[in-house]
């Protein structure tokens, strides 16, 4: 059987590259396709000791197409990011909400033998995407799953071009959301720790910028009708509640453990939500790559070599708060 | 100038007769009526010890109307509730969202010396709701508060006749909210502390009763879309998250001070959201009663005379976990 290159996790962190066999005959609708970029996000450091294969944003170009393959050829480029499968049957796939399939098949739970680091990858083509042309390789990656994430709290949810939109954080997440946001007319009011980001966030489309550190009290121009959470710690509630117009929702999108922690009467008497989301379900994947070629949205990115060694270095780096995206 | 009865909250939290005058001339849009029925609720117990007229939840009889009162006359019921007055002019209210109007006025915060424990009252017809027939006085007088606040988490929110909803408790929120909710064609189920409510809750329209409390495990035929939490404590989440379908909203309802704390990853893989909210605006109000009187749906009512006893006792039995409504 034929093989290629992946690089897994390891007990000590350390990427190890690593042989994955494929099928001489690729069944159903699969697509076997050689990897060209792929992205790095959070979850990959959190899953570097496992014995798995590393990657979920990936990109590449289609090499070979199953039988039952219908739109994907040869030379296609595709993108594909958390969620490789799902049970089409189910209310929540039905719905188009794939996302919340109780048989998905996910990054960290399912084809542990495959990423988007490596050489080659089998993916159904249900769950590739095909890539709009101006959209490069390495500008697509990190929208399989950072951008999906902050484009559905946007997109399913209705959030409407007429919103003033709150990002707190300029990380992989925010500085997207920022593009976005800012792209379908909204007023985007950003939020980060200090004024380092500043200057990008204002490039990148943002209209407000506040830095919250050891701040006691902000002022934001209008209302937030929307925040958008991106940094891995929750906000100094405080600060953040009196800046949010009644009916707000609040998305808080970055992993962490424990419990979410609010204060109570400004929630009840300021009508104000919290929405837990995940990544889009396919549909909205599709438009957000429309969108992000007609508008010219790019993630601002780094780029490593595909190897032991350049991710080592793309990882280091993302633990120090820096890369988003990583280029073989 | 004329003179009318109201009971006002004292020191010691005993309610006190008083008296409140009104002017010879009626101003505006003023309309005076004589009380007929009031509704208790836990807001008029946090109130009890306050130099306030006290009471929220009004019916009465038009007596007399100003010069500007363009729709109600002499003789027609009339019911009012939380809000007394807004401005009309900012963004909430010019969206029909008055309950977030930065200047609107509150039983609390403005016209503390009327409410509707009393014999009169004086409020502007553009805060009255007519009430329709087939709705009683005594009927109508919980609905103008409690009726309201899970009206509007349903209806504000875009609850589905197709939709699970789940109702935490069965007290004054949470058995107006099983009736609306049946009503509207929802599957309903309960989750209350013991069986003790399982009957009441069925006769009400619930399709399902949940004891919770020693519970480590519970099992629902279908998955909440919904779940209103009437009770005053937050539920035990472990229990209860399991519970909700992908997407599902939690309102919390109950008024408690200090943070909302709950687990975080299952809000986010679940797509959970928790949304707060306070009574219903006007246009939902009104839709409440015409709904209310078309399918009969009454509160359970327990009356006590409109005296300082009466009152008195019917505060200490709400304390204990009682009645729903006071009439004169």
């Amino acid at each position: 059987m034929p093989s290629f290159t992946v690089f897994k996790g390891t007990k000590d962190g350390n990427p190890k590259k690593s042989t994955t066999t494929r099928p001489d005959e690729l069944q159903g609708d699969q697509v076997y396709m050689r990897i060209t970029a792929s992205g790095l996000c959070g979850t990959d450091l959190h899953y570097k000791t496992a014995d798995m294969a590393l990657g979920h944003e990936g990109v590449g170009v289609v090499e070979q197409v199953g039988p039952d393959v219908k739109d994907l050829k040869k030379g296609d480029r595709v993108g594909w990011g958390y969620e490789h499968d799902c049970c089409g049957r189910c209310q929540e796939c039905l719905k188009g909400n794939e996302c919340y399939c109780p048989s998905r098949a996910m990054y960290g739970y399912a084809d542990l033998d495959q990423g988007s680091f490596g050489t080659h990858a089998v993916w159904r083509e249900a769950f590739l995407f095909k890539l709009p042309d101006g959209l490069s390789d390495e500008h697509a990656a990190p929208l399989q799953c950072g951008g999906a994430t902050v484009w559905n709290a946007l997109r399913a949810y209705n959030a409407q071009p007429t919103e003033t939109v709150g990002v707190m954080g300029v990380g992989g997440l925010g500085h997207l959301a920022i593009q976005f946001a800012a792209k379908m007319g909204c007023r985007v009011v950003v939020l980060s720790g200090s004024d380092s980001k500043k200057d990008e966030a204002l490039r990148l489309g943002a209209h407000e910028f506040h830095a919250t550190k050891g701040a006691t009290e902000l002022k934001t121009e209008t209302k937030l009708n929307r925040l958008l959470v991106t940094t891995s710690a929750m906000p100094n509630w405080d600060l953040v509640l009196p800046l949010l117009a009644p009916g707000a929702v609040i998305h808080p999108l970055a992993i962490d453990e424990g419990d979410l922690q609010i204060p109570y009467m400004p929630l009840l008497l300021g009508g104000i939500a919290i929405r837990g989301s995940v990544v889009a379900p396919r549909h909205l994947h599709n438009e957000m790559l429309q969108f992000a070629a007609l508008h010219r949205i790019a993630p601002v990115v780094e780029t490593f070599p595909m190897s032991e060694e350049g991710i080592r270095e793309a990882m280091g780096k993302l633990e120090k708060g820096g890369c988003t995206s990583g280029r073989c």
